[in-house]
């Protein structure tokens, strides 16, 4: 068995598999704000799975870049963690060989490993979520790139007169057509509501499967600007495949089937693919899986 | 001594150099119209520098995509090229062991193997030119994706709004910042004259060196387009570098100098080289050197 430990802004997720990613028992823990507080948490989870379980390796993902030395470039939300060299740390703390990488990146390697991705060793795995963020398999490894934060997908600006981003840039993929930018847009439209629902992409998402205009409109320009943003990437790239993955991606007559039709119009041939895996434990053990077979 | 014969739309190059790419005797013949008429010019010219210098390999240089197989997979101004295995029969005409490969690509490796590139193996070379085009560096190889048509970076959108493309898109990275670009904004702007002159990207650029407001307006607008494509790709790949190449880039004061100014407000930190090779010819020997020694 390998066990994957998920590192998240709000909460640690664990769980144990074999080598087909199949999943045995998983647990979740609150995120501390510490670092030596989280580090503290990760090593009581491995020793609790490493004293019950035969466990070959360990995989963590945490929600930041990682370099090819093993180390936390930056996390985004978390403090403490830029340089930190985590592999180094945790290798010296836990019982078994311990691999991290990036959550993006450990998705990615879910589909490589036992996933969409197993008949490809070129591809690019796609999360359209609250985010949007990617995982680049290049040769059947992971392509960190130069600093180990290749892959920022999202930042990729499509529409230079868009909206605001996170980042503080414009017209950014994910401004336009992230879980993010659509509750935003679903909050400033009052055809949007149902009573005792909070307003989000969510609620977005189930008027339009109900037939709601404007709800539709809206996810008829979020599928134009995905199309547009793997369309760009496949320009660049040309990889095998591009898997999709994500809450968005799971709409699949509202997002991944029209989806598919924009880039067809487009003349994008590249196979596209839904990922089989949820995100999270699933890439972490697949991450452990990859490095010791 | 290394071969190198680069065939263009409208003319065929061809030259001789060593490791270092000192470049020694070169020609240039018109490029014939016919598939079968541009084999034989090329095997003329082969034989002619081969019976004068003692070569080792020879490189050619194609102006469309090249796959793994060493085929063309399309040549988008040339008739007769779409998955013509190109490699092969070179090898079976020439006298010498030949390779070939997509012209962008072609440029990069000149700086990988002895110019900009060489204390880089992960890097994107970049060529603001007639058109936007680039060749992709990882691991010290070219990078050529799943069909050879990697690179294919000025068709990148990033004003979706923007102006139509070649291409039949709008907005991509080409409509709104290479040459050609700049020549069709030239046309529309009557500031931009000179007796006895072409209004196009050159008069544009010599305008505007000179102080022409019109024309500067236009280049800070190209700036900011070109700065937008490099931060992008930097985003995707994080590369080590990226190098500039192409006519546009020459212009130091206008374009390369302002370029690396608007990718550091951009909190772009990928370092910035500018290209040291010309295109064509040197590339094709950097080709040649590069799979012979």
């Amino acid at each position: 068995m390998y066990l994957g430990i998920d590192l998240g802004g709000t909460k640690i997720a664990a769980g144990i598999g074999d080598e087909k990613l199949n999943l045995d028992k998983t647990i979740q823990k609150p995120t501390p704000q510490k670092r030596e507080e989280i580090l503290e948490e990760i090593r009581k989870i491995a020793e609790d799975f490493c004293s019950q379980f035969e466990i070959k390796s360990i995989g963590v993902g945490v929600p930041g870049a990682v370099n090819n030395d093993g180390a936390v470039v930056k996390i985004p939300n978390l403090e403490g963690w830029d340089n930190f060299p985590l592999e180094e740390k945790l290798n010296s703390m836990l019982p078994k060989k311990t691999y991290i990488e990036n959550d993006a990146n450990c998705a990615a390697l879910a589909e490589l490993v036992a996933g969409a991705g197993k008949k490809y060793d070129n591809f690019i795995y796609i999360t359209l979520s609250t985010g949007i963020g990617g995982g680049i398999v290049i040769g059947g490894e992971i392509y960190r790139g130069a600093e180990g934060t290749a892959g920022e997908i999202g930042h990729m600006i499509i529409d230079v007169n868009g909206p605001q981003c996170g980042c503080g840039r414009t017209g950014c993929w994910e401004a336009l057509a992230s879980g993010t930018a659509i509750s935003k847009l679903a909050k400033e439209t009052p055809e949007i509501t149902e009573e005792g629902k909070e307003v989000n992409a969510i609620l977005a998402a189930d008027l339009a499967e109900k037939g709601n205009e404007s709800a539709l409109k809206i996810f008829q320009k979020v599928v134009e600007y995905n199309a547009i943003g793997i369309s760009n990437l496949a320009n660049i790239l040309n990889p095998q495949a591009v898997i999709l993955g994500g809450g968005l991606t799971k709409r699949t007559k509202l997002v991944f089937d029209p989806l598919v039709e924009e880039l067809k119009k487009r003349n994008v041939n590249t196979i596209i693919e839904k990922a089989v895996h949820e995100t999270g434990v699933m890439g972490t053990i697949a991450l452990a899986v990859k490095n010791t077979t």
